[in-house]
């Protein structure tokens, strides 16, 4: 026996010896970047990583993790944000990575369905089937680098759920290994399927709590290759409603995209983002990004969209617009909204809360937070942007200029309370799309109800009787 | 004591006690009406009729039933056309109608929701959110009877899900009474909620065995004032597939439905119903309907219409094609599609099979079935419809001419077992929008994976751990 395998716990041996050297790392130096979260709040421990490349292999590692009741920690593209692929600190984890698992097994353009492994990175997926002449319409930030499983187990957001819903309403069918090594083989990509409990919906959503989803068959949408955005500045957040309103009632299925953004996200940019380009001669309280896209007839489009923001001018909904008339121009724009993360990590150490509203409570429920935020720390500085269109806000927060980088190590845990415990006030989300993971386990104990922790707990020892899975997230 | 409360059975008495009389029937012939299902094919007992009217009352009611572990049987609109909302042959069986929960408790045209009571007519449900300028888009025949809580419980398809998709992907929130009496909270119009595990998909399409919903908010969209349908004819089901194909990558969003009937429904339609107004000078082997719809803009919507039945005509995907021209022709052309139930119905007793398949293997399991059939049954007469674009298809068979109204009693089984093992070597599902209920009870066990049995049972157990919830129903 040589030093190194003195070292090491008979159990990664058993699943060396299982799925061969090359799936199965235990050395420690190789473990090690497999221990932290993307943004290193959370770090735990693992005695081995395994990276299987078939639903077979990802099935004999979780039954002889069952057998040595190993907690299992599944793992995606790690940018949930939440610590839900982060292992917790005992040395026994084994970490269950899909990144192997990237074969595109099927797209077909009469059914509209895209089946794909669970280690698929979402912009190879969006790519595919835009070669294809489809749109799979799952997009956000992170879609780079993200993975499928990760996207369904988390059940993904993103920028175009106004239109299409969220991952899990473009989910057909999948397939999935349960605790025991068992395979839960529902592929098929029906549309129509009543036959007993829609099972995968537990699993959509779950965290890799009740197993690992492995692949799915997903809805593919007719590309909608004509696109028009209009960035708006709009007085305030009740005047950027009543401009939602309008424009779902006139463009109705072509609306693609509804963002926010407060003028505080466009001082942190121009500071942060050397590249930021600021469509406006004036600032404004808050501005809109709105996309308009349709599978033909660029000019209809154009014109649409050009009389619903005229009429929306006039009748003061909002109070300037800039129109894009390029793709450079469109990406411009984008970048705008999508770099405030960015532009708010380069800042510094803050706090996040993805939190969603009755869409008609936003502005409310922003008049009403920031007092109780300031409150407590008078100089914090409100970040609050997101995706308006489904009432999904990031109401996030910086330090107070000038402080110390660690200021929220002592002062987060209060401002978080104060904002969860206000959007709970309104009937809203402490978590629109990230989920719970480690970070939110607290106030998902704290909110949630009785009845629904309980049977959620009850459902969990349905699937995985030995808890192995994912142990320490959501509950 | 009187003769009547002698003869009545002491927890009916209790039920009577709790809820008034005005809420419960327990004579004889008040609830004879409710023992059969609406083709009364199903017939049961049961010891009292429950009508509440709040979901406290359902409460109430379901707490009793549990500690008498009296058996439950939900009703809706009846229409469900499988035996879930009929009871079984046992005196004890409590039936609890939601038809006087059927306040609209709102619509919101900002948020795009409706929340409703179960007892709600869809039909009502449709024009309430027509009149408030928006569109429910669950369409189905039995619309004006049928009720919501039956819709959800059943996941509802018809013939917008093309587009819209299915009862379940409308579906916000819910409110539900489990068996104990707790009552589940979910009715929070949220678009994005990721805290857990969604439960709600549960009691979507559980027919009554896991608990009561007795509300629901639903997702409403734009309406789509601007329609126009045309009617095309086609040489079989490899061209009505090639012509969906073409169809949806030029119209997208547009194509609100994609439907399909064969000639012997012609030939059904024109002898049952005088009404019927065949468009076409001659006959073709098949046909479909495929309806477009938007917000606005008439003539571009026309204009596109025209021109991919153009492209369609001269590809020889279609042979024929008849368009619409005003609300009467575009009536009279769904009433076309929508009789033929009616016509199978006057024809005499039928066997209906409401199965789905992989779109592309339509016209192959056509090909295939119908000599698996014949070779039982030389001379029965498919009639052959459904919602093609969803691979829905009703592959149903009427009796041989001739032959007696009772010639399905003894053939019936073994045609049925025939038609659904076809449809399971294609992968395909034995129940697409009807369910379960009693009717398909035994191919549920004989094709659902063991795991997925064992799953949906531990789950029941899980919600209603004395099983008193619609025994006899899906398992």
């Amino acid at each position: 026996m040589t030093a190194a395998a003195a070292s090491r716990p008979a159990f990664a041996d058993t699943l060396l010896n299982a799925l061969g050297p090359d799936s199965v790392l235990t050395a420690p130096d190789a473990i090690a970047p497999w221990l932290a979260d993307w943004r290193g709040i959370y770090r735990g421990n693992a005695q081995a990583v395994v990276r299987p490349r078939t639903a077979a292999e990802v099935a004999t590692c979780l039954a002889l993790c069952s057998a040595e009741r190993a907690p299992v920690v599944p793992r995606g593209g790690n940018t949930g944000l939440c610590g839900a692929a982060t292992p917790d600190s005992r040395a026994q984890n084994v970490i269950l990575s899909l990144d192997r698992m990237k074969a595109i097994r099927a797209i077909d353009t009469v059914a509209n369905t895209l089946v794909a492994e669970a280690g698929c990175i979402l912009g190879d997926l969006q790519r595919a089937a835009a070669d294809a002449g489809r749109l799979l319409p799952l997009s956000l930030a992170a879609e780079d680098s993200c993975q499928l499983g990760g996207n369904l187990a988390t059940n993904a957001g993103g920028v175009n759920v106004v239109r299409y819903g969220m991952a899990r309403d473009l989910v057909l069918g999948i397939e999935a290994v349960l605790p025991n090594g068992e395979i839960f083989e529902g592929l098929r990509p029906l549309r129509k399927d009543n036959t007993g409990y829609d099972l995968k919906q537990l699993l959509i959503g779950s965290e890799g709590t009740l197993g690992v989803i492995t692949a799915a068959s997903l809805r593919l949408y007719a590309a909608t290759p004509e696109r028009q955005v209009v960035v708006a500045a709009v007085n305030d957040a009740g005047h950027a409603l009543s401009l939602f309103e309008l424009i779902y009632a006139k463009c109705g299925p072509r609306l693609q995209a509804f963002e926010y953004f407060t003028d505080a996200c466009v001082d942190l940019l121009l500071e942060q983002v050397p590249t930021a380009r600021f469509p406006f001669g004036a600032r404004y309280p808050a501005y809109v990004l709105i996309e308009l896209a349709d599978t033909a007839d660029a000019a209809a489009l154009e014109a649409l969209l050009e009389q619903v923001i005229g009429a929306a001018l006039e009748a003061e909904r909002c109070v300037d617009a800039v129109v894009s008339s390029s793709l450079a121009q469109i990406n411009e724009m984008w970048a705008l909204r999508e770099e405030i993360s960015e532009a708010q990590r380069a800042d510094g150490p803050h706090l996040k809360h993805d939190v969603s509203l009755p869409i008609e409570s936003i502005p409310t429920f922003l008049e009403t937070v920031e007092p109780r935020v300031r409150r407590l720390c008078p100089d914090v500085r409100p970040i609050v942007f997101g995706h308006f269109g489904d009432g999904n806000l990031h109401y996030n927060l910086s330090r107070p200029l000038g402080s110390p980088r660690d200021f929220f190590q002592h002062e987060g845990e209060a401002l978080t309370a104060e904002v969860l415990d206000e959007v709970m006030r309104y009937g809203g989300s402490i978590s629109a799309e990230h989920g719970i993971g480690q970070l939110k386990r607290e106030y998902f104990a704290k909110y949630k109800s009785p009845l629904e922790q309980r049977l959620m707990r009850e459902i969990k020892a349905v699937f995985d009787p030995a808890g192995i899975m994912n142990p320490g997230k959501i509950f």
